[in-house]
């Protein structure tokens, strides 16, 4: 059984933590520069909390957590013992393996999800996305099929295009949620009208590949809707150019 | 019981023959140009299949489902006893009542939702947007309420805001989750990595307001990740463009 610390609190930290208890892997500690935030999660989790990194235990993995500028800083300041001989992942989307200079057993541990410590999830379909030394690998998948049954080797380059598509995927599409139910607020409709709407888009999407599954003015080429609707948006001129740019790509895909 | 006859065959017709036949309403006759989709479509609900508005015999509801722009024509060659005695519905997100002109009992049966033929769906959860004179919504209620539990009465005004917010929620998340899947195609990664991400896109929804939901760069305002992304799209200038505005507003959003 490997034994893990994880470095960060956010939501990324604070979800791997859970994951890894719920699948009974010992956790031994939790690094959060405010330690409040660390005890937190620690005590949800059976760890120790620390707020130095002098204070890490040898373990099999450490996992760092943090905002991508911060993953160098926390590498270089990691103790000796930890730098030789654990293996130190972190799990960026964006940065490449090479972050961890100065590690030993550099590795990737990139879980494919939207995380916020308010929305509890199962973790079971996640895909855990890693990149490392074939022995390193091995490690890794070892826990992350523990917590869930999708893992894959990506190289850097290939899990820099998975980020960038997870960020189209989920957060552009979660901001058009809110611009359209932030419209109906505007002329005082219920939002919730739109709900089977948005539950059907994504339903859709197992039955249909989205290039089918597209309907509407765009699609159609109706610029008589088209227009009608960018009238509409004359006074709000960033979800103007919005519509028109998105429109425009969707009528060009269907040419 | 209300008897009601359908213009149109494409995917708001068909779907809402097929609802109104699951729901035991009677469907006397489909009309289509091509007459060999109206049977395809009466065949199916037990109705008659006419290409000729001059058939239409006497009904209580005509429903008139067809492109926007087709839609003053067909009321306007409708036969006399239609346009005297009976309530004509269109079913357009964006035109006004009054497109139904020479109609007597002009209405709006507007149903909130993606249809394609190729999908099969549940239609009790389906809002469904009606406008016209008091008595005429009575009757029109009548029958949205045997096939869904959801009727609202929205003034042309209302239905059409409702109506671009459904687009932006529908088509444009639609089309960007073509986009990221189509970019993983391009890198030979498997697209089906993004499903358990889209999956909980959706799900957050009933958790939290989109406003709440949103992770990612944008959000932090991470222009260094930002700008990695950009440099990944350099050679694709539509979807730079549409990342590079989307960006813009959802940090503009948080700021």
């Amino acid at each position: 059984m490997k034994s893990i610390s994880i470095i960060g609190t956010g939501n990324v930290g604070y979800h791997l933590a859970k994951a890894f208890h719920l699948s009974g892997i010992k956790i031994q500690e939790i690094y959060g520069r405010d330690i409040s935030e660390a005890e937190q999660i620690a005590s949800m989790v059976g760890a120790n909390a620390i707020d130095n990194l002098a204070d890490l235990k040898a373990v099999d993995i450490l996992i760092i957590a943090v905002s991508d500028d911060a993953i160098k800083t926390v590498a270089s300041s990691l103790p000796e013992h930890i730098k030789d001989h654990t293996i130190v992942a972190h799990t960026s989307g964006t940065k490449p393996l090479k972050t961890l200079k100065g590690c030993n057993n550099k590795a990737i541990f990139y879980p494919l999800q939207t995380f916020s410590k308010e929305v509890e999830l199962s973790y079971e379909n996640i895909p855990f996305c890693l990149n490392g030394k074939r022995r390193i690998i091995d490690a890794l998948s070892e826990i992350s099929s523990q917590i869930s049954n999708k893992t894959l080797i990506l190289s850097d380059e290939k899990r820099r295009e998975v980020h960038l598509s997870a960020v189209i995927l989920n957060n552009f599409t979660n901001h058009l949620i809110y611009l359209a139910k932030d419209r109906l607020k505007l002329y005082e409709i219920d939002e919730s009208i739109l709900d089977p709407l948005l539950n059907e888009t994504v339903r859709k999407q197992s039955i249909l590949t989205p290039y089918d599954a597209q309907t509407g003015p765009a699609r159609r080429d109706d610029q008589k809707t088209i227009k009608k609707h960018l009238n509409l948006l004359d006074g709000n001129r960033e979800l103007y150019e919005i519509y028109m740019l998105l429109s425009d790509n969707i009528t060009n895909t269907y040419q």
